[in-house]
């Protein structure tokens, strides 16, 4: 398989069907499992690595449910193809180092992604737009069936093991990456944070773990994984979501019911300012897209459909961009076919 | 003669017609003359003030020159009206508050424009767009001929003599408005100032002593009157000019050719924003409309030519705003307006 086949691949979440995905962008799951039979991956030799890959493989093409996928061995990739991944959220930042015996599959509509011998032995992902936790769970528990026959290490008292103690017990975090530019403008986001932090759910930033917040967009996630049930943590996060999700409604009726000039004046100048740059930090580029697109759910500025804005927000990432000019850039180039990305995406969605 | 007539006035120079009108803007002479048989405005009554309107009026009746002219006495008009005549630079700041006889006088092309009772009992002026001021010289020559026979105030040792100390001799300002944003950029300006005073130059704001300078618009004029005759006066003014005109345009060129993407990003930013604010103030307008002209003469933005340049200038100014809008508005309703009035305009040069 090409490399060229895994990065044009269709990434389900970003067609935007599900659940309130206007503010509730994705939901994801993440299930840390490890193989009875091996030593933890960074304790693992060659030979060791490329066992665990082998086994996986066979599970894959025995099965139904990923017969179509992409397999794809990390060592094939470029670093360009590998950070582009992790721009589209198919695999973590760690995983896109150098390292043997390291594969990627994902499923032929982009929903489910596994990492073998990143941290654990597998990770299994699987992501869909909305809130749709619930979903995402079921599938989620059918893949990580799929590959209970290779063996699972597990211990009666502490749950799935899992080469980070933060991980042992149920092996899961389950993350709702929500876009709230109405509770970051109105400041209550400090309060928002904190309240998540009380009832043990983490807010992180776009890319996770110590991420920065870039265009309003924050991930919702359990901080344990131990000493609760799986669906006792999904719900939580989900229930903590559906709340945000009302009070971002609720802080933009308000704004919108007072609308002055000044917040129609700075949506209005961040398209004019995205249709016609020339030059344009990954930064300013999301803040930018992020008021248009709380604009076009205003109904103040033009329509911007879900699927448009997330393919916006993956587009000016700095891999992305360096995918669109078709070579590799300096920072400074890339600022530039930043620019031209999207003077040529809002060309289509510009008022007559 | 209603006061529309006079606010939709054409106005000569605003056509741009004239060379290097892409730089300097406009060419005006002032002439300060006062009436020997009458003392200075400040000291005269009611009745003196309108005998001296009515022998102005007998003169211009009796005129070739100045017969299609408006003749408008200042008390018909609004403050919204005199303040709109202010921002056409027809007649002057003081001229637009309250007081008895006073009369201006505008003729059909809108090149000449007579204050009857300012601070001197005639103040004649002459505006032709670009490096003109030999023509404007002539033109000026010829209207205070035309109002010698009334008796000028003149004294054979100091000239024509004056309200002010300083317009005593030949009561003559002669000034060229000169749009530099290159040897702004490039912090050129300040040894520009002190070498125009060095030679007896004055470099103002737009709307002369005092006043801001606003989107690179700068006045250059004579400081003295006395000592030296007018065509010296004009010759030195002129002279200096030419030489500001050749550095701006040098300091472009050097800009253009290392042309980067912050100076093309600036430039098209100015027109996105101007194309789509919601809300703006007089300041940024002529900041944004001062780097929409220079990227249309630098051919890196589309094409704005000098008379929708002037036009725009002009529209975005308090009182303009206020005539576009079709009402009075408080500052922060004119920011609104302003807004849209660009929006319109620019709408016209956007690029295909």
């Amino acid at each position: 398989m090409a490399k060229r086949d895994l990065l044009a691949h269709p990434i389900e979440w970003v067609k935007g069907k599900g659940s309130n995905s206007n503010i509730a962008v994705s939901s994801r799951i993440r299930l840390a499992r490890n193989l009875s039979d091996f030593p933890f991956t960074h304790r693992c030799d060659h030979e060791k690595l490329y066992a665990i890959v082998d086994q996986v493989k066979q599970v894959i093409s025995d099965s139904d449910l990923l017969k179509d996928s992409d397999v794809v061995e990390m060592d094939a990739l470029d670093s360009l193809s590998r950070w582009v991944l992790v721009e589209k959220h198919l695999i973590s930042p760690p995983f896109a180092g150098d390292g043997p015996g390291r594969l990627v599959i994902v499923d032929s509509k982009g929903v489910i992604s596994i990492m073998v011998n990143e941290e654990d032995h597998l990770r299994i992902q699987v992501i869909l737009a909305g809130l749709e936790l619930n979903e995402v769970w079921r599938i989620a528990k059918k893949v990580e069936m799929m590959f209970e026959k290779l063996g699972y290490a597990f211990d009666s008292d502490f749950g799935y093991l899992a080469a980070c103690p933060t991980n042992v017990g149920t092996g899961m975090r389950a993350s709702v990456m929500v876009h709230i530019p109405a509770l970051e403008m109105s400041k209550q986001i400090t309060t928002l944070i904190n309240e998540c932090n009380r009832i043990g759910l983490t807010v992180r930033g776009t890319y996770g773990e110590g991420s920065d917040v870039l265009g309003s967009l924050y991930q919702i996630s359990n901080q344990i994984t131990l000493g609760l049930g799986e669906e006792e943590l999904i719900d939580k996060v989900a229930s903590a979501v559906r709340q945000i999700v009302t009070e971002e409604e609720r802080a933009r009726a308000v704004m919108k019911r007072k609308l002055d000039s000044s917040l129609d004046d700075r949506l209005w100048r961040a398209f004019g300012v995205m249709r016609y740059c020339r030059n344009i930090s990954t930064r300013e580029a999301l803040e930018l897209i992020s008021l248009i697109k709380m604009g076009s759910d205003m109904e103040i500025t033009p329509k911007l459909s879900v699927e448009d804005w997330n393919n916006l927000v993956l587009g000016v990432q700095p891999n992305h961009v360096q995918l669109y000019a078709g070579k590799e850039l300096t920072p400074d180039e890339r600022d530039v076919y930043r620019a031209a990305f999207l003077r040529e995406r809002l060309k289509s969605i510009e008022p007559k």
